[in-house]
């Protein structure tokens, strides 16, 4: 789609040459046929080495703009995004496609649904009930139990398990909110990429990439009730216990343990081989190898000691 | 069916005349053809007031009704209308009806399901395995992801979304306890609305009314792993992040704006514009625009202050 | 299997007589043609009165086994389980096998799947989308929602309800970690049972057991989003709001009430008529017919004047 077009359609002014664009992505991630926006003064210094085809950003900020980069000038450019993404949305069903292609020695159940352009290795079990959206593929080995829901352009490893119920591929929870209050949805153009002998509980829930890639890597567990919010990276060899809930953006390294019920805030990371316990609430980006409880989180033995002190103050009491 | 047959069924001694019912309701709702009932004398009031047809309730509160409201005698009210409740039950699936009307453009996926007496408008996507009971009226545009179950009567408006495996319409959590500690099941025979712009993330379940409605109005967004009760109204635009959990009959306000893993008690209400944080624990009635944290809940700011003071304690011991 | 295949298998010594091998299971409950395991020295008299036909052990441990006990001799008992594990799991869905028996009256709605070998009483509704698997049993009058999905091998009792998306009888969350990180599958070899008049709501996940079965007693009910962790037996009468989570093993006495988002950790026990208030985190065995609250938890009245000190402290500050 031209630039000039976006920019007449949502009355943008245009700042630079035309250009074709083909998908919306980050700062950072932008290539050269990829539109960008400058949601936060903070992310300035991304804004000055883009390598986008264009950026939305307010007035102020277009002269930071590297000399080829163009601009669709708006006072709201996340409101902007959101509206231009729509564009950019994938049709949540093909209409048409290929066939899908299955590998040797599949078992897909009666009542199990493959969309057009997936592509599924060998040794697949599919069951019944569950739907394979467009596009998708999964590796050899894999078992898919039933009810599972698996968005289109996603990518299932081999050797992995999917329990009942789960859902992959689900749009991330991303709005832009209007002055008056209304929430634009922003499309949720990205996949779920799960890497090979991972396995996912019962009616969890991963979210796709508003661009690029959610992922979880290679011999991850997680347990039933887990929300992965979009844009994570799960490291390898993680084990995440029910109920817990990552927010969009966070990295979590490998070999890290999650207790029942924790959950991070977005846009942190977590170190290699950490522990949260149960019901922990990670709020900051933490080392790795050490041990963390409590809400705010602070060291296991940290949070002990604070009851032992709570325990003394109720007991004098 | 007649108030005496009623009477008859459950050995409940019958005073003032008999009349046909159709239905069971709150006292504060319930019209001249509805049965409803006295759990607590806190409703005393509700009682004097009614203009229902007749009232479960213990003999030493018949002397309050309306003069041409009749009444069931029972020690037991809430057991006896849980018993009540299973006659008025609809059949969870029909047997038989009209086929369902889809409206033009519609893209009816292979494998989903749509009940007798549904009514599907235009430009409608139900993904396959989707299930839309009997019953259920759909608006356009709507997309509904796979393995979505939508239950009898319940409502959808237009330009929602539906993400997978969520479940609109289950029965909210309602049972009398016997003396003897065993659970009668109060059938939940009302609906759930939402209304237009409404977004539902993946593997939420949003309990039917037990009589009436829940409700979710328009523009609110709801991310995944959400619990919405029987009978909570959830006001416009609001905002409510992954494994939020509302209990039955509250109302949220507008623009309200609901952190992760936050969650509600029953029977209260939160003022338009308010923020709960991630985990905040609301258990009161609590005012419109101010920003709330912790369990028990207070003002964030006050909550910030309470984990600076716990702090100092840990770094003095 | 015979024991020296296993142990060839996966290079083990064997020591003591060759046998026929049919299950894996606990010390205590294993007969004598089952394989079992120490993992961990606590559990150093249970091996010593074992009723197994063989152990997997350490072997420094192999000398406390009774006489006709053999035993396979490793450094790592539980990843050398956890691989054998898989060599007993059943396949997830059978190739063959007698069609499923149904009972008289039942309403099987167009879209459910029912397994091989598995027995539907009389009047069960199954709902659209709904997957019963291979050699399940259901008791008469059940009513399954849409999208449930029953594992193979569990046993639903009469009178149930199980609501949109549940789960039942994925497999727990076990795995046994190899010195370098890894995470190996135990598979669950067990089933769930739920006893008579259990009512189950939307999107929960009960696990099955990992030997012998995960069990729910006669008239207990649960809310939505409820995870319940294998080998976990949950007494009658129980109730259960949403989002609450229970972890493996843990056994819940009867009329036991426990609050929305309150969890437990594994392994422990809750006494008779215990009430765990919303988001009690029980960490401890806790004596029956008291009321609980707070995470760690404590009785409910120490909770509110620990929360009274904390707001002196805040007021004063």
């Amino acid at each position: 789609m031209l630039l000039s077009q976006i920019a007449e359609n949502f009355s943008l002014e245009l700042v630079g040459e035309d250009k074709e664009i083909r998908a919306l992505n980050s700062l950072q991630e932008a290539k050269g046929d990829e539109l960008s926006f400058l949601q936060n003064r903070k992310y300035l210094n991304a804004l000055k080495n883009t390598k986008a085809g264009a950026v939305i950003a307010q007035q102020e900020f277009v002269k930071y703009l590297p000399e080829d980069v163009s601009a669709l000038v708006s006072d709201e450019p996340y409101v902007v995004l959101a509206r231009i993404s729509k564009l950019f949305a994938k049709e949540p069903m093909q209409k048409e496609g290929k066939k899908p292609v299955i590998g040797a020695n599949c078992q897909i159940a009666q009542g199990a649904y493959i969309g057009f352009d997936s592509v599924i290795g060998d040794n697949v079990t599919i069951m019944s009930g569950a739907v394979i959206g467009d596009n998708v593929k999964i590796g050899d080995n894999t078992l898919i139990y039933p009810n599972v829901t698996i968005y289109r352009d996603c990518v299932i490893g081999s050797n992995c398990i999917i329990h009942a119920g789960t859902v992959i591929g689900s749009d991330g929870y991303g709005f832009a909110t209007t002055k008056d209050g209304r929430h634009i949805k922003i499309y949720q153009n990205g996949n779920v990429i799960i890497e090979d002998d991972v396995e996912i509980g019962a009616n969890c829930a991963i979210d796709r990439a508003v661009f690029g890639s959610t992922i979880i890597k290679k011999g991850t567990k997680l347990d039933n009730l887990i929300q992965i919010g979009h844009n994570c990276i799960i490291g390898e060899n993680v084990l995440m216990a029910g109920q817990a809930g990552i927010a969009g953006s966070t990295e979590i390294g490998r070999n890290v343990v999650i207790g029942g019920q924790a959950a991070t805030a977005g846009h942190l990371k977590i170190g290699d081989f950490a522990v949260i316990a149960a019901r922990g609430g990670v709020t900051k980006t933490i080392e790795g190898k050490k041990v963390y409880s409590g809400f705010p989180l602070m060291e296991h033995k940290q949070w002990l000691k604070l009851q032992g002190i709570l325990a003394r103050l109720l007991k004098r009491s």
